[in-house]
């Protein structure tokens, strides 16, 4: 039942060799990799004037050209710098590689554990964001705010389970569909005003206060939350065709001219038609100003839609691939680098799902209250991908290398400042789950990665080993021992194969009483073999303990080397239900007699029809 | 860690012999089987009211005196009835048994499942009562009571878990406190009215519509939840003291007259004081018209709380022996027959708390909504009961049989009557979801019992099988399969423990390519084994159907009745973490092996250390 559901949700297993790469120029390179950039837009902006707004009313519309001035900026220093992190780093240079490579283990796993947060963040942040469109041209839908998220996120996760390819084309369009209709609203948005439209007053309820540093350093903080993703471009240099280097840093330079032009023309046009968002998005305010509720004005809202949903979607090819590479290396699990049935990383795209939705159900889909956690995990990936630049540059001392270190300590610098703002005005807001957690996640890591690391030295086939182990000649000492309840058929088949298999077999039965000792007894009699039947008394119902006390008791004569086959009868019923039906002390048994190297347990399959 | 935790909460193992029974008389065999019966009157004519006043208003102060005068009259008709059960049934005269001895299998399965739910509505009902006696009083707890409830299961479930004794004489005291706390305020509640007291007019929002048979026949139903747990008596039989028939007979007369007592005295006061109850509960109401805010308003809250807690435990004995009886026959899983750590049914006893607690949750400790569910159980199991016993006397024919088989078959026709009036009234109040379960029950009872037989006559040693079986000289013959992913010491032990249980040992490796079959292989070559080793490619990287693959094919050359041993190594780890760490791939392959009857598979340990 579970296999044909699985079949249908996620399809037939696919081959090794069906997992072939498109690669594209920069007409599809640019749209495939810009959404999770460009989708920003739809909150950043927004989540500056939400934290201005109820503090210093409509002077807030004035600051906000002021911080996205320099969130743009901090946007081009960005580029320049990824610019050479591309051309460094043809192979993909996400910045688990670089700060590993350049600054050493710590600083690779510190990026690692702060890039998995990030991507979950993307997750729950650009659903929410999506769905919080909906709902504000859709009002009627409000109600079902978290409920719509977690249903978008299990179609994500469903269809990353089938194995959406991110490269195909046609997760291109919506890019492009995207960038018009806001294209779009800002030249319609300008000409209406050039047109003498005047917005009407907005109704702010503020506390009327001065506008202070640390409230612009807050918005500021919110605002950061627009660069997220400018560094997709840098980790897919591979997938392009070839000059790839050329071509991604030609999509770079346009991505960032294209967050430029949309980020800076919404917070414009914010300031001009004086939105006020929190109860509905902004973009969908700012559309509805400009448009009514034409056409326009829901093609706005789903393309927004859309396109946060595709940010979300690049979360999950980006996280359960870094997850693969650090399960490779040791430090996550290693289930998380196995690739499901349709070659996919099952794994890490369940586990995205699901703290994602855990999120998003915590913060009740609150963009506004997510954003506190965002951005701060990006900053840090920026920061150490940045630094391990620099140093690059610093050791290597190539062609131009003070120039390329100096743009890249200049990318370091700015980001890192941008580090202890986010985490110095965000701190209460959520920032400190993220500074708490990273921490966590790295110590989690390094134990992992030296579990394996024992573990793989205590098998590891040495010459030694060799000398010692000679299968060809050495075998064990085998003994039986076929615990009984009663005596049926299935003990009959445990008994013959444990002759089968040693000379040396024990049937074991534990009783509660004499009276049910005395029945097990007389039936074993009938049977009329010569294999002799141990019965111990257990008043406490056990089977394990008195077992193991057996074999060590000197009535059994266990010598030390030797291997003790404990043969499990296991009834295998056709139907699920009736597995309830039968005690599944076998599996309590079988497990606790494993903690003893030199017990094998063998378990004798018995059929049983219906 | 689990081990510890359950030691803390549930003490240690209990030996077979320490479940003693202490039998007891009449002085304490009254209270200890009193409290179910007798904490109804918390809820029963309180229920009455809540039916009728926001329907006809003040007028249902009087209905309530005449319909607690139709309810007493049943307690009678019931009290003479049973009081014949207990005479014919010494050993105890649950429903179920009676049912199935005199009405056949059929009929007794019917009771058990009307018992069953019987009891998790007990244990709904008089926690959610009790806890509401003390958000009463303390209005502040209020908001916390759905907590307070499931805090109250969970205390239950563990003292029952650890085996609190029903018999014990000290579960005897809250029945007589609670007794004398009921008397009190009768006889206080009386003199008060006797010396003048006038009740303020209560401010009843009512339809003001007229009284409608209909509704007096609800009100019945609610009322009859009064009667639930006079049955206790007959069960317990066995456990006074000789002569056991007399005492019991005796006890249940006593019950009932202080039923009759107390049930119909607290309506009589409820009628005086015009009592609204509601909000808060009636008998809380009564006390604070009758003793203020003194010491004997808390006295008669906290005695009432009690005792309703105690009538929930009850349900925690029956429900688990009741279950464990079935299970014995076979209409229930076995594991409900087993005896815990501490003797108590541990599974019957987590059963109960769970549907309880989602009771509770699900009609949010709301006695009114609960109470449309209740009683109907009761009085299924009570028409079984009294129909079994009029059939006994029908067909035996002995001594004085014609006014016994008179007085059961009234027992049998009132009870009868209220099963249909209560389903009637009570069906869109909940009552249809019991009618709907028992059927769903009765059958699943049937299937279960099915399954198990068919698997009794399957395993079952026969003369013909012992002739076939000749264990003394008949061997399977054994072939051994290694399954490696890679060559390491734990490949090593699992050659050399194949070599040891049969002559015929094949290595099999499954890869998806041929790189990582190379490296195998080479490694494999540096064993120096004679163990040939079998590769198979497969793109899926899947482990269990190639295996399968090559056991069917004429490679493998294998011979009808022949055993297969796969030996599968299994790490063992020393901390719960780290065994998330390694795959669990493990259990999933020996699952699906151990569907082929011919497959063994062999688990071998291997001790990891840190």
């Amino acid at each position: 039942m579970y296999d044909n559901l699985k079949r249908v949700l996620i399809g037939k297993p696919l081959r090794n060799e069906e997992s072939d790469a498109q690669k594209y120029g920069i007409l599809w390179g640019l749209p495939i990799l810009a959404s999770d950039a460009i989708s920003s837009v739809a909150y950043a902006g927004q989540e500056m004037l939400i934290v201005m707004l109820p503090i210093v009313g409509i002077l807030a519309y004035d600051q906000l050209s002021l911080i996205s001035g320099a969130i743009i900026l901090l946007l081009m220093i960005l580029t320049l710098s990824y610019r050479q992190t591309i051309e460094h780093y043809p192979n993909g240079g996400g910045a688990y590689i670089v700060a590993k490579e350049n600054l050493g283990t710590k600083a690779g796993v510190t990026a690692g554990a702060a890039l998995c947060i990030d991507y979950i963040l993307t997750v729950a942040v650009s659903v929410s964001s999506g769905v919080e469109q909906i709902t504000s041209a859709f009002t009627a839908f409000e109600p079902y705010t978290v409920i719509i998220c977690i249903a978008m996120v299990l179609f994500l996760m469903i269809g990353n389970l089938r194995g959406i390819r991110e490269a195909s084309k046609i997760f291109g369009l919506p890019a492009y569909a995207f960038m018009l209709a806001l294209l779009l609203l800002l030249i319609c948005g300008f000409a209406k005003i050039k047109g003498g439209y005047v917005a009407p007053e907005p109704t702010v309820q503020s506390l009327g206060k001065p506008i202070t540093l640390i409230l612009l350093l807050r918005a500021f903080s919110s605002g950061c939350t627009a660069l997220t993703g400018v560094e997709a471009v840098s980790n897919a240099v591979p997938n392009f065709k070839s000059p790839a280097t050329k071509y991604a840093k030609t999509v770079l330079l346009l991505l960032s001219i294209i967050i430029l032009v949309l980020f800076g023309g919404t917070s414009f046009l914010a300031n001009m038609y004086h939105v006020v968002p929190g109860e509905r998005a902004m973009l969908v305010l700012i559309a509805e100003e400009v448009f009514g509720h034409s056409f326009m004005f829901y093609y706005v809202t789903i393309t927004t839609f859309v396109i946060l949903i595709m940010a979300a979607n690049t979360a999950y090819s980006g996280f359960p691939l870094l997850l693969a590479v650090m399960a490779r290396e040791g430090y996550v699990p290693r289930q998380l680098s196995m690739k499901g049935d349709r070659l996919s990383y099952s794994n890490g795209i369940l586990l995205l799902s699901g703290v994602a939705s855990a999120l998003i159900i915590l913060f009740r889909a609150d963009v506004t209250s997510l954003i506190g956690l965002y951005a701060i995990g990006v900053f840090i990936s920026f920061t150490l991908s940045q630094t391990g630049m620099l140093r690059l540059w610093l050791r290597t001392k190539g062609k131009n290398w003070i120039p390329k270190a100096f743009v890249n300590g200049l990318g370091a610098l700015v980001t890192s400042v941008a580090v202890v703002i986010i985490g110095f005005t965000k701190f209460e807001q959520g920032a400190w789950i993220v500074i708490v957690l990273i921490p966590v996640l790295i110590v989690l890591m390094f134990h992992v990665k030296k579990h394996y690391e024992t573990i793989r030295k205590q098998l590891k086939v040495t010459n030694k080993t060799l000398e010692q182990a000679d299968i060809c000649t050495q075998k064990y000492t085998n003994r039986v021992i076929v615990p009984l309840s009663s005596v049926n058929k299935s003990s009959i088949r445990a008994l013959k194969y444990g002759k089968t298999i040693s000379e040396n077999v024990t049937a074991f039965c534990v009783a509660t009483d004499e009276e049910s000792a005395s029945k097990v007894k007389d039936k074993y009699k009938e049977l009329g073999t010569d294999i002799p039947l141990i019965i111990k008394y257990n008043p406490y119902r056990k089977v394990v303990e008195p077992l193991l006390e057996f074999i060590e008791s000197a009535e059994y004569e266990y010598k030390k080397g030797d291997i003790i086959t404990v043969i499990l009868p296991q009834f295998v019923v056709k139907r699920w239900w009736q597995r309830l039906l039968h005690n599944q002390t076998g599996k309590f048994i079988e497990r606790k007699l494993l903690k003893h190297k030199h017990i094998v347990v063998a378990v004798m399959p018995l059929q049983l029809n219906d």
